[in-house]
């Protein structure tokens, strides 16, 4: 199969999208834009979600559940946010279909059930949730309060590619409420660092964690922050967002409660998501030309063991070796498939499990059992060694670490060395074109240089990071001054 | 807080209502029909959801996700499915929304960007499913398909109540696809049998197996198997279905695979699927006038300990006390809170978990500590009985055991004595009016008989149960043989 698929270097873009449906993980659906996740997309999706699940509950969060639809009278009440997202709603209008007189057999929307105010379907639920948070909220006692929610969610986006950009796509999206600036603020950047970590210790993707410019802020935040990772085509991809609401929300839907010195105060609002999105990252920071490459942390199966024999008798032998080292495998949490179907040779298993990018193969053979080894090939370099049977479960212990590691660090030399410090303009539309990845240079601080920037170059400012150095200097395009380097890049 | 809440004799729907608003488990929304499921009520979910799909995977089965919107040409292609369907189907048919000229700051739908084809918000998942399924089968190979999603499904009911009926509510909806007749038979009738069992032992709930009559069968479907409960009211509550849709579904969507013998043939297909409406069940089987029941099982907090003290020493010795016994108890696998606010008395504390169903409560004083005891109060029983600390790990676990199984046979007993065999229709207008509960009672097997006796008195058929024996008998209403008594009940 792998031989189809087309290399990074000939078209990224097709390699991305053939990869995706090729190792069964999404393919697109009958609706414009929107996809179908497969159980083997998904089994990595569900591995994603119980991780950060664990991590939003360590730190005090709850799940809930909001409506899916939004009133219109509600969804245009915080007027930013709003006009954010009015160009890409879908609205439901209509609650019935009956028999279309016309067309014997189908069916037609019935013009007496048109509703009184239409719905939107969410595409985010600050307007739901707020709204609701007003008959939960009369005190301080009533703060914080800490909610996640798992969802769907609908942007009728009109590029679509899978995982990256769908019209429906499945998320989290985790809504605070505090009764301070300050609390909401840690709230905020408390999530971004979660975020941050999970993409990191978890999905072996390095991020740079930073804050929004006003232009690419959430709409109807006061400040967005942000984690970027950098993909192998030199593009960025903003990883998850915290967004600090200040009291936007609250004054919109007015949310007031009473502080400890007993006076009225409007709540402090936070938002947090992360989407089906993290798939694209995931695939395009780690992958190669022969398919998929899974970080352990992720794979939904970490070993798999294919038997090589020509007679039954050899498969009968293998077979009770496998199963016996999978009993092993298992007892250490490590999750292994024995593939012993007939219908298909070595070969195509092999190549079937480095497209779906099992992160370690086992073959066991005839000679494999008669010299007490294995062969043991691990996905991210390729290689193959010859195991002791007797050493195996430490070392498949041990790759399983090492391999989640190994991937980050190389994410991570890549991601470092596609960091460049650029000072005058022609060098940025240089390193643009020829190198590609973060470049690091001053800006004025206005939004119209930024826009003439991207109009220029389609690079935009991806983030100012959290940890950038002051620094004076001058704006690589305007030549105004500037306190400090901020990080372009084109990005998905 | 309990004080407020109707009793069940007084006004059962009332006491419904009330409970499951003041446990703090869901609240009606802005949105007609739509409700807030709030943290309470989804931990509570999230355990059935965390059970339910481990058995699923327990049996093969994979999840997915398929798009929440249905193509109008699509959801009209099964041609039962859509009828049963399109009077309660919210329609989206615009993709965006625009400054309202006529209202400043106000939206309207963009009346240029009308959908060229209209689409449906899922009420079911069968029609997008099948359509996706044609691309996934070629060759017996490809089967069995086992799918299971879990998601949220709209259906525009004009009635709506908490949890019980909803225009939206979470559901997992499972869905596969076998070579032969035999093979999705069996599939339909194993995953009934696992609702069963999820019912009875997880959530305490006892059920009868059965099969719908075709009036009631799922619209699409060739046989539909249920599980029935039956609630403290006498009415009976459908808990989960589990459909034989034959070849309906490959049929409309020309979904043909090519069996062993070389030959085309139509692929089978079932469906099957529990929702929020299980928390309805839970609440209406186990709870009481003072609020919540909840079986261990499905407690959120199976433990509260509250402090019982006058100065801060006390609580402090207490407090000690507490971390120790959390600390234990947490080491058995059993979830506890400490209720340590200084805000609340302890009485107050006592309501609170009664109302919210906390199988046990610790309340440990003064006099305790210098005992050696502390005391235990049982939710379900209301008793309460003085435990030496030594003891309290052992007998707060076999309390678990034995509450989760004395749930389940107080419930066994009143469904018991609520199935009355009536063999006149007189008996079984007395009985529906007097005794309430299941009726078993021989029908001759039309839908007209059963409409009939519908329209008299409200009562349908439940199910025809799968361990019915078969009996010679004269139909209650009309006088017409019958082999077999069926289950009338009235029902939610």
């Amino acid at each position: 199969m792998s031989k189809n698929l087309t290399s990074r270097a000939e078209d990224y873009s097709k390699w991305y999208n053939e990869l995706v449906v090729k190792a069964d993980m999404a393919e697109n659906s009958a609706v414009r834009g929107c996809m179908v996740i497969k159980p083997y997309g998904y089994a990595i999706w569900e591995k994603m979600q119980a991780e950060l699940d664990r991590m939003f509950k360590e730190t005090g969060h709850q799940n809930a559940y909001f409506p899916l639809f939004v009133p219109k009278s509600l969804f245009e009440a915080e007027e930013k946010n709003a006009e954010g997202f009015a160009k890409e709603c879908a609205v439901v209008t209509h609650y019935r279909l009956q028999n279309d007189p016309d067309n014997t057999g189908k069916l037609r929307v019935d013009p007496e059930a048109r509703l009184e105010e239409e719905l939107v379907v969410r595409p985010t639920s600050e307007a739901i949730i707020w709204n609701t948070y007003r008959g939960w909220i009369q005190s301080y006692r009533d703060l914080p309060i800490l909610i996640n929610q798992w969802a769907n969610v609908v942007r009728w986006e009109m590029r679509t590619r899978l995982f990256l950009r769908t019209a429906e796509f499945l998320w989290q999206e985790g809504h605070t409420a505090h009764a301070t600036k300050e609390e909401a603020l840690a709230e905020t950047i408390q999530m971004n660092q979660i975020y941050a970590k999970f993409a990191e210790n978890f999905m072996a993707i390095p991020v740079i964690e930073g804050m929004k410019t006003e232009s690419e802020r959430f709409a109807g935040a006061v400040e967005t922050y942000c984690i970027e990772a950098l993909m192998q085509d030199g593009k960025a991809l903003q990883a998850g967002t915290s967004h600090f609401l200040g009291q936007n929300f609250a004054k919109a839907f007015d949310v007031k409660f009473t502080n400890s010195e007993g006076k009225l105060d409007y709540v402090w609002a936070t938002s947090w998501g992360v989407s089906t999105r993290l798939m694209g990252a995931l695939i395009m920071t780690h992958s190669d030309d022969k398919g998929l490459v899974l970080p352990p942390n992720l794979a939904p199966i970490q070993v798999v063991i294919v038997p090589i024999y020509k007679t039954e008798e050899q498969l009968e032998a293998v077979s009770e070796k496998a199963q016996s080292i999978m009993e092993q495998l298992r007892k250490i949490g490590v999750s292994c498939k024995y593939d012993d179907r007939t219908t298909h040779r070595p070969g195509a298993k092999f190549a079937q499990y480095e497209l779906q990018g099992v992160p370690l193969r086992i073959a066991i053979g005839p000679k494999d059992l008669e010299n007490g080894t294995v062969e043991l090939a691990r996905r991210d370099t390729l290689s193959k060694q010859s195991v002791a049977m007797d050493d195996l479960v430490e070392v498949v212990d041990g790759l399983m670490t090492e391999i989640q590691e190994s991937l980050f660090n190389k994410a991570l030399d890549f991601r470092n060395t596609h960091i460049t410090e650029v000072d005058t303009f022609d060098e940025f539309k240089d390193v643009l074109e020829n190198k590609t990845g973060f470049i690091s240079a001053h800006w004025d601080g206005t939004p119209e240089t930024e826009q003439q920037i991207k109009e220029l170059t389609k690079a935009t400012i991806r983030c100012i990071p959290l940890d950038r150095e002051e620094e004076e200097g001058v704006c690589v395009y305007s030549g105004k001054p500037s306190k400090g380097r901020v990080l372009f890049a084109k990005a998905y």
